[in-house]
């Protein structure tokens, strides 16, 4: 499978600017302040996973009219420098007395008229990626402006992909397909759940990952506890499913789907839930088209789980992280749009703690969806 | 080598809890509240990579007295479960009318009396991992109650190992250690640096890694660039000086440090620059123990660097997370003491945009400093 290409053509972070500009104008925004990785990739392409060091705060402005604003630590000056056109002003971070606060606050009153409103991403899945003295620091400095919320603006621009993220996350579950199907390789009877965590991230590397940013599971007599779990030293035991979920990285998109295996002779009734979730999820898959609601979806497949259906959400968003906008939930009416990516993941409970979880990523077209991840077959792979 | 056994003993969450309640009384604090992932796993035990998912929010108060109280999605109610002493209240999340606002200022309502102070994280190297607008809503609801800052008070306990927690960033130093050995295996003339960096995360799991959280590095003719960007497709070349900086995941502890190696023949300037960052690493680590401050560490540095010194901080604390408090700074007067892990990580600059750095990871003894990290060698490494 060829890679598509890395990173994307001007034209796309022109249109991504474009519509946020003329959403912005719609809701009076003279700006939108961005703090976190997603919201800030999502504008500048600006890629690196040193994210994860908490250290030094990172920010860009979108302005009404013109190029991106980013007020960074001068670390990330080459980086952010490296493609489009950005205005970058940097500080030698960190600084002990002011960690940019002055530099951001003075950008801000330079750039926009006294009175303006700035949009701030504040609804549910944000959070404001500056420390909190930081954040009453800046609305001082810049008392003569208004830190409004940013009008659901991030999460309407990011829930529609192009074509070319699209391409990015299809190439992801590719990785993730071909990881699976090696897992006869790696997962056996007596082996421990933590060295089949830790085969299949080398088997996603080998197929071709960045990086793997998640992997979970579990692994238990005809069912698993939870989802969210790290390995135990446990070993795979003859009656087991064993469940893995990840999250592969390619070019800053990913995949998030799981795949179950029986570990020798399993239950009939896993056998029986495993083929539910296949058709709950097959039922969803084929309902889901532009103008359907994710509550549909979600009902689609609980009626095909008859009554052994988990509570929570059957699937989300996908694309920059792990999870994003929407859910599918009994309650979300998000209407499917083309250009959305989704993962559909149906659960069901077996009693006494156990559950079997079932998941496939899709993209919504214009006539119907597709998938993107190999859809699971109905039989669990058994492994010896 | 031989693992250390996984999580702690009981007693060592109730030090941590034990030290946090001395310290709040001292600072008037009734609670802290508690948003993000490290926060919380030091209290609680609570380990999952199910953070990368922006969904939910979750929260934990320590009280003044009693046990920690978990306000959790129930989708980790059983994890949270396993181990200690919690008092865990879950509701479903995500959940798009109230998720968890409502029952997290019951609860603080419930706990504490009228006009009690709340702590939360608000300085340097933090953030508030909730939405903006449940932050306001919690605030109105709780509105008997005052969120104040936690007085450094996280800081100052997590900047402290335990011989337990030192133990496990040591065997995370001993993993990348070993796979850094390995680079031969994977590095030389024509391999894009992209494959390089792929190939040595499944190193890095080989050798023992739970996952890999962090990977950046460079390559160039007699230095690199930066240090954050993503590997690209260009091939290793003879006179190149290849750069690999990890955080290798143990049992939730990481370590961070790098490693530079030569591809054929480099300048000789590169070599005496690679000479000037050991001798400088080894200049404050002969300098470190207890009463020495870290613009100490700092000053010795730049003084071995004799003129090519970056700006930039040359260090910082390490563990739960890839960098923690504090930083190697000219003005940061933490003053070390036992207990403390920290990287030492001279830079130099040799002109034209091109730079070399070094880092290692120390734990600060009674009496001295103790590497984690095996020490590199003065000559770079050769790799054809």
């Amino acid at each position: 499978m060829t890679p598509p290409p890395r990173g994307f053509p001007d034209i796309e972070y022109r249109n991504r600017l474009g519509r946020a500009q003329s959403l912005m104008a719609r809701a009076d925004l003279a700006a939108m302040l961005l703090t976190t990785e997603a919201e800030i990739r999502y504008f500048t392409g600006f890629l690196t996973r040193f994210w994860e060091s908490p250290t030094r705060p990172w920010f860009v402005i979108i302005p009404a009219d013109g190029d991106p604003v980013a007020v960074i630590p001068s670390i990330g000056a080459d980086l952010m420098g490296q493609s489009r056109s950005i205005d970058i002003r940097t500080w030698q971070s960190p600084d002990l007395k002011d960690d940019g606060i002055a530099l951001l606050a003075s950008t801000l009153v330079e750039l926009l008229p006294e009175g303006s409103q700035i949009g701030v991403p504040k609804g549910p899945e944000t959070h404001l990626r500056m420390p909190l003295h930081s954040w009453a620091d800046l609305q001082a400095r810049a008392s003569a402006l208004r830190f409004v919320g940013d009008a659901k603006i991030l999460r309407q621009l990011r829930m529609f992909k192009s074509p070319a993220e699209v391409e990015k996350i299809r190439f992801a579950c590719g990785i993730a397909d071909r990881a699976f199907a090696r897992v006869p390789e790696i997962a056996r009877t007596r082996v421990p759940l933590e060295r089949v965590f830790r085969d299949f991230q080398r088997l996603c590397l080998e197929e071709g990952a960045d990086w793997i940013g998640y992997l979970a599971g579990g692994a238990g007599t005809g069912g698993y506890r939870d989802v969210i779990s790290p390995a135990s030293d446990r070993p795979l035991q003859a009656g087991d499913v064993l469940m893995l979920d990840t999250g592969c990285v390619w070019d800053g998109y990913l995949c998030d789907f799981d795949r179950n295996f029986a570990i020798g002779d399993v239950q009939a009734k896993t056998h029986a839930a495993h083929a539910h979730l296949i058709e709950a999820t097959q039922s969803a898959f084929e309902m889901a088209r532009p103008g359907i609601r994710t509550c549909d979806l979600y009902q689609a497949m609980k009626a095909a789980l008859s009554g052994h259906a988990m509570a929570g959400r059957y699937g989300h968003g996908l694309g920059m992280q792990l999870t994003e906008w929407p859910s599918i939930l009994p309650d979300d009416q998000t209407v499917l749009a083309e250009g959305m990516t989704m993962t559909l993941e149906p659960a069901v409970s077996l009693g006494a703690g156990r559950m079997l979880i079932h998941e496939e990523n899709i993209v919504i077209t214009k006539t119907g969806a597709a998938y993107l991840s190999r859809p699971a077959d109905t039989p669990l792979p058994r492994l010896n």
